[in-house]
């Protein structure tokens, strides 16, 4: 039993505090972000697969690998020190022992993220005299605050709190992120925070984040890019007295909610993409691997034709057999039928049934589904795409990342 | 010895013929061409490698597998025929006799190649009476026509000839072919018929066609997109009376001129690109492996940031590096070197050293050089990019592939 909560985030979660100011790393929007919680938490994180990583990076994934009780991530958006070497690793070290100082907790208590620009090195004195100026904006209300100061080239605020109950005790999870390009399935490829009133230990969170993660974060594409710093954190202070073991049936309906919340927000990053319009659902089944599942609904989420045509409300079913076709899966493209929501587009023996004119009804809806059998086994996979637009290419092509 | 000659094309290459007409297919612009050898010709062709194969490709795959003579060939644009099951391959067939019939060939002597839009039967009236009008326009200036008729968001016509010094005989080698959309790296990815006059078993003449498709077909992106449809085919008349056997230095001297000319296509499609207003060479250096290399050169070439940064001229290097770094290479960004054309922007260890002004200098050409030296090993890779547009997402999400 899992509820949404209006307006919901990361402080919605009893014990946690946070704040997002301008401090002057961006020319004008909010760029910097604290998460505090004085009760030492349990952490775990998922860190991106490029082999470029971000400073921040390096520095956060050993405080998660420590399995240390963490307190506190500051995020800076506008400069993502990535590709700055180990002057980039300093100046990440330098922001987390400040902060710790500043707040009286241990730097390895710290985590550190960054999102922007590649290559530059982070404004230090800006940042440190951000610092100072955010650590005494900490409230209980300071959530989406936050989940502002972390947006780059995002439209919408992304922000969410999910209630469950678990036997009797009801506990809370708050996330906020940030993502809407260099967006592509594999690992997050944006930024997430999460905090929670469960009680778990590291190992234990980082086995829920990761399968949540599985489902959610890594079914997402704008754009087939996957940046050199994501990462999404949970933190668990325990104060709720629910303490999460594995196997259970608690832990077995955190996870599911968990992977909600995880799903509500990749969905978000994905209808938020550059230039999107459009938030498309696509499921595929009849798959004779899980494998060939993922590399299907993939291949169709990062496919350029199969997003400018759902641009152009096309019903260009060609160009998702082709997709699919390409997509390294093993399929027979003559048993293949796909379907926009419910209404069949064509059947196996590639019999065309479409009806352009219902078609169209579906196509020019804000969010619908791509639903592709391909009738050759009983696995199946949801993924996330939106279309591609000439907004997507103005945006990349004036914006430095 | 190889020297291009000026609108040159596969009518430049004696004993064959070639015609290309309006028919029908289309709405108004050239949809019908052939190619004619009164001279059996040896035959090789590669083919795309998604598992939707269009119906002309299963039955021109059939005719190459023969080692037959063959004698013409025949390709519509306006429509694919893929997609189109059993009556599609019928449909083939159909054309492929009939043409055989009018020539006074066998249907093996016939290839048959289709573009355009995916899962729609082919007017096959307006098809046969095409076969009847194109046949009689046959001639040895009809090259050029072809080239035309192959077309479909292409704006340039691609059509080639190169003339080589084998020891003491001269030889000639002809092209045409087409491609704009759909373009990645892996196999043709579009439609290329050459022509030559010199002798070789299939075998040979197969060997040939697939490494020189190897170093200029298989490494050029527009989208990240592998059509249903591409191949390309090669024709030996061998009426230079000079014979080709593996080995020979004839052999090398003839495969570098075959590799050249397929690379001038390769670029031409590359610069003809959906929407594309520039043309970049990637040159990958210093990889461990030669998988490495392809696969850096592939993941920046595919890149949509790094394409939309070229259309911006924004010397954005911290997208190429992060497209390096999720390439699945292994490569150790601290070591990385980028350069536009001669210009360092970046040295190992991240030392910036762009200088902005003369970088822009090089980014506002219409062609130019990536540079990446990943100091990791000795193997190399040279990709061909375009950039990356709002015209692109125009063309696509207006016009149904």
């Amino acid at each position: 039993m899992y509820q949404f909560i209006d307006n919901g985030t990361v402080t919605t979660v009893q014990g946690f505090k946070a704040a997002g100011i301008f401090c002057g790393i961006k020319r004008k929007k909010k760029d910097l972000a604290l998460i505090y919680s004085e009760v030492p938490c349990s952490a775990a994180g998922t860190f991106t697969i490029n082999k470029v990583k971000a400073a921040p990076l390096l520095i956060s994934k050993k405080v998660i690998q420590n399995k240390k009780p963490v307190k506190a991530v500051l995020v800076n958006s506008g400069n993502a020190n990535a590709c700055t070497g180990k002057e980039g690793e300093q100046d990440a070290k330098t922001s987390q022992k400040y902060l710790a100082q500043k707040l009286g907790i241990l730097p390895s208590e710290v985590l550190v993220s960054s999102t922007g620009v590649i290559g530059k090195r982070l404004p230090m004195d800006t940042l440190l005299s951000g610092i100072d100026k955010i650590v005494p904006k900490l409230s209980e209300e300071g959530g989406h605050d936050a989940a502002e100061a972390i947006m780059t080239t995002d439209k919408a605020m992304k922000s969410f709190a999910v209630k469950v109950c678990l036997g009797t005790k009801e506990i809370m999870i708050g996330a906020i992120c940030k993502g809407s390009g260099m967006i592509m399935p594999n690992m997050a490829t944006m930024l997430g925070f999460i905090t929670t009133d469960v009680k778990a230990e590291p190992e234990v969170l980082q086995k829920l984040l990761k399968e949540a993660v599985q489902n959610s974060f890594n079914k997402i594409s704008v754009d087939g890019e996957t940046s050199t710093n994501d990462m999404v954190t949970i933190m668990a202070n325990g104060l709720s007295g629910k303490k999460l073991t594995e196997g259970t049936k608690d832990y077995k309906q955190f996870l599911q909610a968990l992977e909600e919340l995880c799903k509500k927000m990749a969905k978000a990053i994905v209808a938020d993409g550059e230039g999107a319009t459009k938030l498309v659902t696509i499921n595929v089944k009849g798959a004779k691997t899980q494998k060939d599942a993922d590399l299907v609904g993939k291949a169709i989420a990062n496919s350029a034709l199969v997003k400018t045509a759902i641009y152009g409300q096309d019903a260009n079913w060609g160009r998702i057999m082709s997709a699919a076709g390409m997509s390294g899966a093993s399929i027979n493209p003559a048993l293949v039928s796909i379907s926009f929501n419910d209404l069949p587009v064509v059947m196996p023996d590639y019999k065309i049934v479409l009806d352009e004119e219902k078609a169209l009804e579906i196509l020019s809806l804000k969010e619908f589904e791509i639903n592709i059998d391909l009738r050759s086994g009983k696995k199946s996979s949801t993924w996330w795409t939106c279309d591609f637009t000439e907004e997507y290419i103005k945006i990349n092509a004036d914006y430095r990342t």
